[in-house]
């Protein structure tokens, strides 16, 4: 019998500048309540969806660096999606800055976390990939500052047994790197859920805008493939604050098939029926790690950071 | 200026049980032939390109084995081929088994090689992930006995600087295996060069046959575009000793893109000009790995061989 878990991927349009996190809110409910409709028991939220995506601008203004970010979970503004989603009896992945206190000082993580349908949060991670650069450079379109505004991740990439799965997180670019999805292929992940804020534009390398979309779909898909995983990633979309974002949100097989894709850069939501159970045969085949794994051989991949030319 | 190394991936037909070495040398001879004409500096043949792929059967004989192995390279049966490169001045990338005499014993490897332009064997590649089972099916329509019949690779995964660029080269399962690809992105990786024999057919799990080709070009063009390196992934194809074999013979840009590929299960050259410095916007860009790799998240990668389920 099929282990199925119903999972909507909740694309956002864009959120401007001015645009208030009870409002943001509003939209992710609605998206929530068709996504109930739907038969879901998961929806997928984007990277940083409460507000827009500060990262793409200069800010000199602590309190005001300070101001994207939250510092409790839920907040005020966020407690009527957890009480929607427990009234409803759905689970939710939301992306959100987390401003926390710890080792004695303040620290900023991009962060995520995944709440169950009791509407606990059972599962937190913290951004690993951060992209883009510290410093200011006055003469891009847009700064790519997450370098800048937040740590390295140092939760690692932990799985969670919840709502009948094995689920694991990753946000936005740490979905370009096969490491990220092998440290959950390694634990078993049967579901990686992430959200990305993914500019059509890049700055230093703008002969590569013509193949976000495509990038986009290949690395979540051949990592959904290699680890023999379902992946959902969700997009916050569309011209926000003066940077265009890509869509594409999707929901991927263990296969490495796209089952469910969005077709707007607005509120949109895609839903599939993701048999659990899908990737066991991949994973007791090609990608039997215990059979066919070489790590004896994969030293270089973590005793090097960056390429070596002899 | 483009630093161009035009490559040719010389897909072969299906080499039955009784074709002689001689006779897959003539067809790959033709093949060099027409990649000169096309202008080619180096043309790329399959994994084990000399005779049909034996590890599809089951057999007891030792000297029947190592019937299949190549004890020297070049040999009387594969001079020509060197002799013929060195002539026309061409590179060539070619797949053996190798049967070597090491550490005071025989051993058996599924090798690969790259020669240069003067015919010299300037690097030496031994298959790390080798697919299948070591034991003996009689049920299922054909083995897959690489584990029986080979040692794993014991060369790591070098590259070399050669023909202006720096190459490297996988064989076959290699390709499905991030970690192949980045110890070689690690090195700096220009040029990926590999041959495969992979059945349409997979015995252990049938419901994966639809997918061959897309698996196929899925893992090549991730590995492409997260190490920002040219793949060239050559089939032997058709139908062979009872086995149906996927083509799909192709050559990979650093951007990930399919840039010429096979449309016959035959013999079959494709060629594209490969701009070596291609991948150096992506380098220095989005994969800029000493900027925005994080090894000291990557541990499982080597601490573990199989899934672990906590």
């Amino acid at each position: 019998m099929p282990r199925i878990l119903t999972v909507g991927a909740a694309q956002l349009g864009p959120i401007q500048r001015e645009e208030s996190r009870s409002s943001a809110v509003a939209r992710m409910i609605e998206l929530m309540r068709q996504a109930k409709a739907n038969g879901c028991d998961l929806v997928v939220y984007p990277e940083a969806a409460l507000t827009a995506f500060f990262p793409h601008w200069w800010i000199d203004d602590e309190a005001e660096i300070d101001s994207y970010f939250e510092s409790a979970m839920p907040s005020n503004e966020t407690a009527p999606l957890f009480a929607e989603a427990e009234r409803l009896g759905i689970g939710f992945h939301l992306g959100y800055p987390e401003l926390a206190f710890e080792d004695g000082r303040k620290r900023r993580f991009n962060t995520a976390i995944i709440v169950d349908k009791a509407g606990r949060i059972v599962g937190k991670y913290r951004k690993i990939h951060l992209p883009g650069h510290p410093e200011h450079r006055p003469d891009a379109v847009f700064q790519n500052l997450e370098k800048r505004y937040f740590e390295t991740g140092n939760l690692g990439w932990p799985v969670w047994e919840t709502m009948g799965g094995r689920l694991g997180m990753m946000i936005c670019n740490d979905r370009r790197w096969p490491e990220s999805y092998r440290v959950m292929g390694l634990q078993g992940v049967e579901m990686i859920v992430l959200g990305y804020n993914t500019p059509k534009h890049n700055p230093p390398a703008p002969a590569h805008d013509r193949l976000g979309n495509f990038h986009n779909q290949l690395v979540m898909q051949a990592g959904a493939y290699q680890n023999a995983t379902w992946v959902v990633g969700v997009a916050k979309a569309g011209l926000e604050a003066g940077v265009d974002q890509i869509g594409g949100s999707c929901i991927i097989a263990p296969t490495g098939e796209v089952v469910a894709q969005a077709v707007t850069e607005d509120d949109e939501l895609v839903v599939a029926r993701c048999d659990l159970d899908l990737g066991n045969s991949y994973k007791n085949s090609t990608f039997n790690f215990a059979k066919h794994r070489e790590p004896q051989c994969y030293g270089m991949i973590v005793e090097r950071k960056g390429a070596v030319i002899a």
